[in-house]
């Protein structure tokens, strides 16, 4: 029997697992679910352990995690698996048609918490140990696996743990799973995040509010000010005017832009789906470019003056705004966040006081389209799934992506094993039933692909 | 007794019964503080019977006003005085000494929400009239009182009020004090005042907050465009950009360019007075110039995404700011909020939908500075505060000395009993106990002045 003969025997197994899993309401943000994070940590562990990977839960601080190891020889490669067992919470809880926790197969999906963020594709590589051992005997590579408890609450605990344990998960690359296919159907591979840095602007004029009528026209208005200069941090064709903001930016290989091209994107859909009027964004770029490569500004507050009902004839003593700004390679968050105070500094007029808070960032992510890794993954989601895997980028930034980078020297195979509706941190979170036994195939495939890689 | 000398034996008691009504957060523009309103306006009220003016509250479909009548004589002229019991907002309350509404006196001062704006002025007519009648035992012409409670909410009921009982108010001037003298101990009567008119701009782009990673930069962002909107109201110069705005801006004559030459300001007292690190303005104009005769469009107010601690990456749904520009002779309310209205839509794209609401607003004031009733008006303070008054202007409107004007045809004498730092709109408002004494004089002499006068 060979391993893919091994996981479609077993497909009404793996789903009763999987749904055994599911059952653990594993919601790390929220305390009084503690008791069930560790014992869904040690279900993930003794799992491992009953298919014959060597496991055990690890102390962070925080949430511990679940460390797996399989040694196949030191010869051959070694990858690692990183996954998160824990959940988001469930609010608002009378939005869910079936229990979060009772997880319930309906028209081809499993419905339940984690079934997509990440129990169920996590899960999928497990199978695929599973599969081999049971039939081989042995994997062609060297496993690790990190599954964590802590994505859905912060990351400082797992930042640490992996600085303090980079030994122990050294590896030649790691893989991912815990984002979206390009749709039901169509796998993709993430090649990119983007990074991003974060900062606080505030504006202060008279030292309290005051009276309109009686000051206005003699004092700078904070608001009027702040909206000025965040209005002058874009110029008419959508570009960022910070000085030097895109110094560091690279430019697309044409292999990049021709999978773009290919993709069946539709900007009517991409309207109706976020609800806007028209799109807008840098000039001479598409709306997946303006997503996945080029950078941006963007203001995630503003506050300053009376916003309650009615009205309040003030010039307010301040105001203030949030920004982030989404990086793409080479730009890197610190650089750009003092740019940025430069800037602001050079265009603010001296009839306010300027501070400019800078809160820290990731660094963006771009894994080397030349990597024999990322061929040896696409040759192996295409088996999985029996189609070609779109090569996509992701907006967002992954945080522990950018530490395997910083801190392991690593680059991540993010393999999307759940679909882009798939309600992740909203009610009825759902995983196509199909998606997740092609993600066992695909995890059996990897490791023979994987195995073949010379690092 | 003279109705002078009943005044200084009365001070202490004047002073608590100011306290009293100053203890009533008599709120206008907030819902919850309905009842206090409500109480408010039969303090007023009372007070007026117990001193022998005939009085009563009188339905506005709003916030009652209290009417107030004492007949001299059918041969006297008539004096309407008009004030408002209704008081601004507190926020933001952390930033008061002591309690909004338990008034203190310190450093010669008396510390509450309404203490300059307007209980302690409005208030010191009520005391003129009651050491005529205790003393004289009768007024030398005929007084009525409007004393509203809406001053600070909205002018609309009032203004229907004012239309549907003319007769009732029919008089020959009117009184009102509730603006500043030009500094501690030197009076002034404002010869004008600027308008107002008040808009709402809400910017709306995707139909829920959308996250930043995965839609920045082919989403246009609601607050930056709202910010890039209001940065373009104004020019490099202060000058407002909006299309037609100073079409009908009235040009200075020279007694009035005289009256200001004249006047002892000092520029680094008003950079020390506003705590602003330097000026600002129309370049062109002088301080007192950009304040009292120079058209403003200022932020009262901005609101927009996530605004509490930390961060959260979002694109949101949408921003708003609350406007409003002061304006000058023979500006009109109406046509600058359609000007406003009509410049923002040429000026907003098309990537974010724009909504103008146009709250009204009122016409600016000017008094003939030949009129006998303002030369009567100048003696009588004079007399009070043993000084000459300046003759100035007031870059705030009151809405209602506009409708005196345009429904009954009065002319308005705005004798300001506070203090231009009095923090009226701010935290810790307040009025200097000697001015308050001083007003409760000038009431007095008021009464004589106005007495002889042939209308």
């Amino acid at each position: 029997m060979t391993p893919f003969e091994y996981l479609k025997k077993e497909e009404q197994n793996s789903l009763g697992q999987l749904k055994e899993l599911l059952r653990i309401p594993s919601i790390s943000a929220q305390s009084q679910y503690e008791a069930e994070v560790a014992r869904c940590a040690e279900w993930v562990a003794g799992y491992m352990t009953r298919i014959g990977i060597s496991a055990k839960t690890m102390e962070t601080g925080g949430h511990p995690v679940v460390f797996g190891q399989y040694r196949a020889s030191a010869k051959a490669p070694t990858i690692l698996i990183y996954g998160h067992y824990d959940v988001q919470p469930v609010d608002p809880p009378d939005l869910w048609h079936s229990g979060p926790f009772e997880p319930v197969e309906k028209d081809g999906y499993l419905i339940a918490r984690g079934a997509a963020d990440d129990k169920g594709q996590f899960f999928a590589h497990l199978k695929g140990v599973e599969a081999y051992l049971k039939t081989v005997g042995a994997l062609p590579l060297n496993v690790k696996f990190l599954i964590e408890g802590e994505e859905e609450a912060g990351t400082e605990n797992l930042d640490r743990f992996i600085r303090q344990h980079a030994d122990l998960l050294a590896a030649d690359v790691v893989v991912v799973s815990d984002t979206a296919q390009y749709n039901d159907d169509i796998p993709a591979i993430d090649f990119g995040l983007r990074g991003i840095a974060s900062v606080e602007v505030k504006v202060t004029g008279p030292d309290r509010d005051l009276h309109s009528g009686g000051y206005g026209g003699a004092v700078a208005n904070p608001i009027n000010i702040l909206a000025r200069l965040i209005g002058q941090l874009h110029d008419d064709k959508g570009r960022v005017t910070v000085d030097g903001f895109y110094d560091k930016v690279y430019t697309m290989s044409a292999w990049e832009k021709e999978q773009y091209a290919q993709l069946p994107f539709k900007e009517d859909e991409f309207i109706k789906l976020t609800g806007v009027p028209a799109l807008w964004g840098e000039k001479g770029y598409g709306v997946l470019e303006r997503i996945w490569v080029r950078p941006t500004l963007d203001c995630n507050g503003i506050t300053g003056g009376y916003q309650g009902e009615g009205g309040k004839t003030i010039i307010p003593s301040w105001a203030s705004a949030k920004i982030t700004m989404r990086l793409v390679p080479e730009m890197d968050p610190k650089e750009i966040s003092d740019k940025f105070e430069a800037h602001l500094k050079k265009i603010c007029p001296d009839s306010v006081r300027l501070e400019v808070t800078k809160h820290g960032g990731a660094k963006p992510i771009q894994v080397p389209v030349d990597s024999p890794w990322l061929k040896a993954a696409a040759h192996a989601v295409e088996e999985g799934f029996g189609v070609r895997p779109y090569f996509i980028k992701e907006g967002g930034s992954i945080p522990v992506v950018e530490k395997f980078k910083s801190v392991l020297g690593l680059d991540t195979l993010l393999i999307g094993l759940s679909q882009p509706d798939n309600n992740a941190h909203s009610p009825n979170e759902k995983l196509l039933l199909r998606s997740f036994h092609r993600g066992c195939r695909v995890s059996v495939a990897l490791f023979e692909a994987l195995s073949h890689v010379k690092a």
